[in-house]
Parts: C-alpha cells; sequence; structure tokens
C-alpha cells in the first residue's frame, strides 16, 4: 500500500492485473498503466448518460479502427464481466477525467460519488495492445526504446458521423524499414479489436499530413532516410469526438492511466 | 479438336482444366494458359535430372518467397497426383523449352521423347493465383486491365544458394494506392505458395531499383503520383538461376504456357 510509482510495486501485483486493479481500488497507485501487468489488454475508457451513449456506440460501430469497441456495460451497471470478473469501472482505473459541456472540470481517482444509474461505461482497444505483438514479432519501436509515446497527428480523413459525434481520424505514426513495414502490417492485421492495420503508408500529404516533424501533436522523433511512416488510427479519435460534441457530462480515464484487464493480448489475435 | 486461341475454346474445355489439359494432350491447344480454367492454379514447370535436382530441391527451400514449391515429382514418375489424378508432365502443358548446358536448344509440345527414369519435376506457384485474390479482394491491377503483363526488375536481394543455383531475386511491381497497398499485402500474405507478402514496398533504390522505368524488363505501365510501388518475388528468380547454372540437361515451360492443375486458388488461403 502506499506505493506510487510502478517501479515500486512488487512483481505479484505488477504482473497481475487482478491485483493491480484491488490495489488501484484502494487508492494505493495512482500513476501510469503503461508498464503494467505486460501481456493484458488495457484499454480506453469513455463513461456517457445513455443517451449519449446510444449515438456513441453507433459512433464506434461506423468507426471501427479508431474506436475499437472491446466492451460496453449495461446502463448504471459499472461492471465489464467480458474483461475480469473482479472489475469495478467506478474506482478501478488510477485516474479519472470529469468533463461537463465538452469542459474538464475535474481529474479524481475515484468515481462512485459520480456515478449514476443511466451511465454507460465504453471499453475501447489501446495501442499497447499491438505494440506488444509488434515487439514480439521482432520489430523494433524506437518511441519505446526512448520512452516516449508514438508521433500523433490529426489527419484529413473524416470518421463517419453518429448523432452529435463527428470529426477528423486521429492518427499515430511509426516508421519501419520497408521489409518491416510489410511485416507490421501483417502483424497489426491480427488485431482488429485494438486499432488493427495500418489506415495509411509512405504519402503523408495524402492525409493531410505535409509536414512530419512540423504537424507532430506529440514529441516528434525523427524519422530515418530508409523508412516508411505507417499511420495507425488513433484511441485520440473518440477524445477529440467526444470533446467536439460537448456532452452535458462525461468520464473519461486520463491519458496513459487504463483499465486493466484480465484479457491477454494474445487472446485477441484472429488468426 | 484444333482449337488454337483460348477465344475458340467452347466453356466446357476452356473452364474445366482436366477437359483442358486433355486438350493439350492431344496436341489441339497450344496457346497461352493465362485466362483459361480461371480459379484454378497455374503453375511454372522445372524438369531436371536427379542430381541437379538436389539442389533444386534445396534452393526451393531456402527460397520460398521467388520459387514456392507446391509439388515435386518422384524420380522418373511424370505425375503430381497432389495437384490433379489426370495429369501427364510429359504432354499436359501447351509449349515447353529444352535448355541443353544453360542454352535453349528447341521449343516443342510435347516432351515423352525427352523423358528419363532420372528426371525430377518441380511445380512451381506462379503469381496468376495472388493476382484473382487481389482482383476478387476489390483492387484494380491496372497491367490486368491493359491486357500486359506486371513490371519485372532484377532487384539486388540476393537469393540464399544452394549448389549450383543462386543469383539475385527477381520481382514484379504493382502499384497502388496506400490503403490498397495495406489491402493487397493483407491479401497476399494468405497466399504463402504462391509468393506470399511483397518483399518491398515504397522505397525501390533499396533494392537496386533507381528508376522504375529505365530498370523495368518488362513492358513499363507508368505508376500516378498517389500511388506506392509494391514488389513481389517472382518467379523468373529460379528461371534466372537455371539459366545461369547451366545445368547439362532442363526442361521448362514457355512463358506464359502454364502447369494447369485441379487444385483451386482460394484453397490455398491460409487464413
Amino acid at each position: 500500500m502506499g506505493a506510487t510509482t510502478a517501479v515500486e510495486l512488487p512483481p505479484e501485483i505488477r504482473d497481475d492485473p487482478c491485483a493491480l486493479r484491488r490495489l488501484i481500488r484502494s487508492g494505493g497507485y495512482t500513476g501510469r498503466t503503461g508498464a503494467l501487468a505486460m501481456g493484458y489488454v488495457q484499454a480506453n475508457l469513455v463513461i456517457l448518460p445513455v443517451a449519449d451513449a446510444e449515438d456513441f456506440l453507433r459512433y464506434c460501430q461506423r468507426n471501427p479502427k479508431p474506436c475499437p469497441l472491446l466492451a460496453v456495460t449495461e446502463p448504471g451497471d459499472p461492471h465489464l464481466p467480458q474483461l475480469a470478473a473482479d472489475l469495478d469501472l467506478r474506482s478501478d482505473l488510477p485516474s479519472y477525467r470529469l468533463w461537463r459541456d465538452g469542459e474538464l472540470v475535474d481529474t479524481v481517482g475515484d468515481i462512485a460519488r459520480w456515478w449514476r444509474d443511466d451511465l454507460v461505461g465504453f471499453a475501447l482497444g489501446c495501442s499497447y495492445s499491438f505494440e506488444e505483438a509488434l515487439i514480439t514479432g521482432g520489430l523494433h519501436l524506437r518511441h519505446i526504446e526512448r520512452g516516449m509515446g508514438p508521433a500523433r497527428y490529426t489527419s484529413s480523413i473524416a470518421t463517419v458521423p453518429a448523432g452529435k459525434f463527428a470529426g477528423p481520424m486521429v492518427v499515430t505514426m511509426r516508421p519501419f524499414q520497408p521489409a518491416d513495414a510489410i511485416r507490421a502490417i501483417q502483424i497489426t492485421s491480427r488485431f482488429p479489436s485494438v486499432h488493427g492495420a495500418p489506415v495509411h503508408i509512405g504519402m503523408p500529404h495524402l492525409i493531410g499530413i505535409d509536414d512530419l516533424a512540423a504537424q507532430c501533436e506529440s514529441p516528434y522523433l525523427p524519422i530515418e532516410d530508409d523508412e516508411l511512416p505507417l499511420f495507425w488510427a488513433c484511441g485520440v479519435t473518440p477524445q477529440a469526438a467526444l470533446q467536439a460534441a460537448r456532452p452535458a457530462f462525461c468520464i473519461t480515464h486520463t491519458p496513459a492511466h487504463m483499465l486493466v484487464t484480465d484479457i491477454k493480448n494474445a487472446s485477441l489475435a484472429v488468426f
């Protein structure tokens, strides 16, 4: 108890998604989840009142690459037994963001006091899962080796609207030498529930990105002369659509503070 | 009988690989096989004396992308029951090439008089199969729409030698817009026994091709500004290795005059 950084967590908690959730639930860990419970699916969280949730569900269905829906709750039920038996969306993430009318109003460690009978929770797949598959497949991800996130861009690709939700697809870019690029497409194609195959390769100006460095919305690592940029749909897409839609009430995870599930990344492979 | 062009063949022969082989066997058709028995695997043929065949078998094993071996005969046996019950390698191709010491010495319609007890036949997968899968998958192949073959190049990628067989990988190039390029990689990855996924994408100078037009060894169709070049290993690779190795005796198919099998292209998909 009282551990505050990932490196201080004992292995029996760090490597066990259920033990980790219980520690988080008790308030004993409020940090990032990226290096924890390796091998297990981590998910983005969106919580909306049922009326907006109906639109958002259709938005996810129509845009499966940026919004790969792993599981959705019954209205008012904070559990997701599809992802873990012992899981409570009100307490099991290390940090939550509260939004009112599209504005961030608070960042909290527990949402029990804001939970309502009309709230619906969405767990969306995240790139951690396919990045693990890429690394397991022998590919190098330079941004991870440097302790950074991937390069992120707002592309000119429009998502398919649903109700109040719409907007451009946000993408992440990872550079690879050509043969590795082909391998990266093969590997991520196996994981449609965590963004799947890239949406673009090699000609960023065709998706509205004329300058990889200048337009990057995250810390940028230069691409090498013998590398092609590959672009994957990013889970920031629905976050941006939410902010633009300005729902009266919404809860999300805090970036990098994810829902840790009991599902193995490898179990998501479709072939 | 006596039909000499593909368009003159009645559908019951044109669409039936077994009937087509029987017509070819009788001498009734000596033309190209490209538009015939659509949906069925067509194969490149290499026939070598057993001593060279041992090297060539290892060469295919070490270079499965340019030399995807569908089936190999027992020494002296001209049949390949894995590919068709009623199939005789001595007569069932419309045209054969005879080679002595690496030189083309004759082109014939039947090789019964040259068959020997020490000959081994190799049937190698060909790009017709994955091109059908690409078209079925909704992609456009401009060279086919124009009645041409794909652009072909000798790359700087070396094959793995085996005995006397070695040499550069010959590749074919097909251009696609980026999203279609990703789809083309996915589709052809399903067909490892007919060249499989591309070996390169997007940066031809990295594989020894500095000028797509000037270095093209087949009629060239210009690539568009919004297209990426994708490069697949080509069945001309083993033909070039054979010519360079100069075996004392060898028989191959005549280009575009292939072995038609009873195997459906779709049955080769691995997932």
